[in-house]
């Protein structure tokens, strides 16, 4: 069975409504959706008023009136009434397998057959969400990078319980909302984007750690080097352009024979005691005089600017023969 | 001895003319700074205009003539008399010791003492580049990301030979033409970012090789989230914002308990020839199509897009109390 959710701009339910769940409520409403919210917090309506008021303006686009987006919500306390009559679930319950599980068999019991069954997971595999319902095929996960309504990606995994009807039926509905999502081929753990950035972290932690450079230099170099390097061409596109017109091919054949022996020389940290004591001493030193709300709006301001930046360079992209 | 070269724009020797030296011929130039080259290429004039033509946009800020660049320009194939009178020598040979070595050493008898003479190489420490010198004080690395004229990063790498006045200079040097220098506190082979590239290189590889994506499919997962991520606030911001205003302690409080077990997870790829193979192929696929000039203007391009919008949208920085 597929599930059509990119024609019609129907309604979703999101179930929880901690800072994932806000942005993906904000992005749903944002792109015509309806929204019925689940929650168990008690003054769900404030909080989600203020995360309106406090998102809009990172949602890519026009400027919004949050009071526009707030005309499509509902709020719903009970679970069965919250996802009966929708299109799609998102849910956002804490990183508890057991509390997932149970969620699913509820929700499979109480939504209509078809409905996409989606999860905000970042650690969790369809397979082991989906134990203990009779019929997981519509459960898949689709992980947005925080925040959801400013960061393009939601990595889309399927399992070999999934219907691949709803895997793209999954994919469409995150297109449907101006996000970019890439289907992996086949489930791993952690999936794909936070494998990379953990490899990157653990080389990070490992300079800090041998007294390289600090917290903020690191921080300097990244935003200074690869950072606009891969907010513009991924690893595989740059390292085929550092090899000039010879391509990949060219760059293997030269620096790339010293890249296996680059691997066995890059750091294997602790988290030992001393380890975090320093990084988080270093931590505090660069950030902790600066409030939250501060820094974390600068964040945003700055990442929607930059994909704006992106897209509106980028008005003639070259055609692309792979996939 | 201290060099003094940001206080006035004087002359600067080039040494050799790949993508990396003529980037850095740009960038000199358009910083008003006299540069004289040497180069061992029979055509090194018309490569020069070519490169001051196709390299100008992609300088920051607002557009140049590169007919201007090119009035203070001075070539000068012999060695001794280029780097005579030259507050700075920025080298460009192969990344061959050797010749690097022996290249220092004849530096060190034709220019003026206390010229600092700086390397652009991505893979040699100070000591070694001036084994064959009476005084390697005033050796020391300046490696620029590619291209030179668009990335902000240098690493600036001193060593045991060097003067800390060196390293000094060298920074301010680089600060003079707009460059972001980051002065490692001890020298590291490969320095650091082409250390964080190669983890997140070598855990791309490894996604390809597990058929969890391919090529082009990992290369959109970090356009739409780690690179406009990082181009903003570096890794240890990210993760101090991903806790919330409970900040890094509190991220590694809840989701940082995983962090050691995922590093033991991350993939050990061997480039063997099918792996090999399977990432040229997939590359060719997503790319050759494609002309290098094409993609490499394109690159260039959107980073220098995304490099003003970051420096726009943060016209009101939050102080910073580390470094």
């Amino acid at each position: 069975m597929t599930t059509d959710v990119g024609a019609e701009r129907g309604r979703v339910a999101v179930i929880g409504a901690g800072s994932i769940g806000l942005g993906w409520i904000t992005l749903f409403l944002a792109h015509g959706y309806r929204v019925r919210v689940n929650s168990t917090r008690s003054n769900i309506e404030t909080v989600i008023h203020d995360a309106l008021r406090l998102f809009t303006p990172g949602l890519p686009g026009a400027s919004r009136d949050p009071a526009d987006l707030a005309g499509r919500l509902e709020i719903e306390p009970d679970l069965e009434r919250a996802v009966a009559d929708v299109a799609v679930v998102q849910e956002n319950t804490p990183e508890n397998l057991e509390i997932k599980q149970d969620l699913f068999a509820r929700l499979e019991k109480h939504a209509a057959a078809g409905t996409l069954l989606l999860s905000s997971t970042s650690t969790m595999l369809p397979a082991d969400l989906g134990a203990r319902m009779d019929n997981p095929s519509h459960l898949i996960v689709g992980h947005p990078f925080n925040p959801p309504h400013v960061i393009p990606l939601v990595e889309v995994v399927g399992d070999t319980t999934s219907d691949p009807d709803a895997v793209s039926a999954a994919a469409e509905f995150y297109r449907s909302v101006g996000k970019t999502p890439v289907v992996l081929r086949r489930p791993i753990a952690a999936f794909a984007a936070n494998r990379l950035q953990s490899a990157l972290l653990q080389e990070s932690i490992h300079l800090v750690r041998e007294g390289v450079v600090t917290v903020a230099e690191l921080d300097d170099i990244v935003t200074g080097s690869l950072g606009p390097r891969w907010a513009t061409v991924g690893p595989f596109q740059s390292f085929h352009l550092g090899g000039g017109p010879g391509g990949l091919r060219n760059w293997l054949g030269t620096l790339g024979s010293g890249l296996q022996q680059g691997w066995a020389a890059l750091g294997r940290p602790v988290l030992d005691e001393d380890t975090l004591d320093l990084v988080l001493d270093q931590t505090d030193q660069a950030f902790g005089g600066i409030a939250y709300e501060e820094l974390a709006a600068r964040r945003d301001r700055l990442q929607k600017a930059v994909l704006a930046a992106v897209a509106s360079a980028d008005d003639a992209p070259p055609p692309r023969s792979g996939s």
